[in-house]
């Protein structure tokens, strides 16, 4: 069995056991190596708005794979995934409004639901940590820094809003290596969209974040700003669609990708 | 004739005009689109040295080719290639001194001398401007500004000193691109090696460089620092060979490569 079937198996497994409901917490540090996903699942009617947002924004909304209207399943992205019971904690809104976090949704299931998976930082944190660079916000045992940002998306349909960042401080040099590593997966977010001055995008202080805890950066260090998932988490709020199901925070899908295949060199 | 053709073609008529006297100054804007080279020729005895430096310090000194020892041709880098008379001008110098700054150096020639061709940064300049970037000091119609840091090289032999930089400023989405750009080219310095914070490398005053022309880095931008090819001047300088050739500032060898076939990606 090779590195890439025994990562398949891994996640795989891991999969079966959120779908017996046995993990319904937080994702991170499951399957390793293997490409982790935002969801938002979507009725049809939105959903190629949705999709032609992300198209027009892909540094914040990165597209790894669609489904057809109606099919829970994602071949694409794992031979046996059920988009009903294999996220291990999903939200449910109804008009903007959450109205519940099940572990399951095949009792809200709909035929004509679209599920979008969305690349995460998980991924490019990944390549950083495997070239040895080290991720503050981790070290320090808390979630990234995010802020929202004066950059607006480009609006698509009833979709719009400003674009959200993360935020990762590193020394000059790791800065210029982090932005190399990164730039090699435009899948999970890509390069940098941003690099000091903080204002310059509309961060007043960046010791208060919009979401995540705050990380210092030191005198030593600038701060890296990443297009972040939480974009079209936001978007979606403001858009407020009559139905939407998104995992709840933390909990991902797991997929059979591997991290590495995501890199385009 | 195709563009690489043609390029050949313009390079080889600009080094026989060279080559006749005709032209004796600076290079910039030669043949466009061609790789021009830092010349540095020394003795055998001191060139295995050199070598070892060069391969320790990739970043300010990136070797595109090496003659055999007395032979002035430089297949590799073009055809008809005559080192003794293909640079506009030359520097002679002896035990550290310059002596003489002929545009011919065939009377000086020996059997034992060995050429270095190293890379410049016209080359990923020309790559930045491709893209679209605008470099500051070429608008400002002056030199780039270069600063001797506190980094030091690797030696190796009789040859040691500090890292020297030349900066230009972008703004924060710019300083990004122009790293992923320039990161294609390590033959012609790469990445950059620094950015932002001149003082964490030593630079103490970054409107007062130490060679070219100061340029100013506006509120909105980050001074981005690349290894320098003054580097291994200020090495040799600082050696004092016995007898050392090189190329008067600004007037390279002008190679048949293309710029763009530099790219490893």
């Amino acid at each position: 069995m090779n590195r890439i079937e025994h990562a398949q198996t891994e996640a795989q497994t891991i999969r079966q056991r959120i779908r017996r409901g046995e993990i319904t917490g937080h994702t991170s540090g499951l399957a390793p190596g293997c490409v982790q996903g935002n969801v938002v699942i979507l009725p049809a009617a939105l959903a190629s708005d949705f999709l032609r947002f992300c198209q027009a924004n892909p540094k914040p909304c990165p597209v790894l794979g669609v489904s057809e209207p109606g099919d829970p399943a994602l071949p694409s992205l794992g031979a046996d995934i059920d988009m009903r019971s294999d996220v291990p904690r999903y939200r449910v809104f109804r008009h903007g409004e959450m109205v519940e976090e099940p572990t399951d949704v095949g009792h809200l299931w709909r035929d004509d639901l679209v599920t979008f998976i969305l690349g995460c930082s998980f991924s490019f944190e990944w390549a950083l940590l495997e070239d040895g660079l080290q991720i503050k916000h981790q070290l320090c045992g808390g979630n990234v820094p995010m802020y929202r940002t004066s950059v607006q998306t480009k609006p698509a349909g009833r979709f719009h809003g400003p674009l959200v960042v993360s935020m990762r401080p590193f020394r000059p040099a790791d800065a210029i290596r982090a932005i190399q590593i990164t730039s090699r997966f435009p899948g999970v977010h890509g390069a940098p969209v941003h690099i000091g001055m903080p204002e310059l995008i509309g961060i007043r202080d960046i010791a208060r974040p919009d979401w995540g805890d705050a990380v210092e950066v030191a005198a030593d260090e600038l701060p890296l700003f990443w297009a972040c998932g939480v974009t079209p988490q936001a978007v979606i709020a403001e858009a407020k669609p009559e139905f939407c199901i998104t995992h709840a925070p933390g909990a991902m899908l797991i997929t059979d990708l591997r991290n590495s295949r995501l890199a385009v060199l």
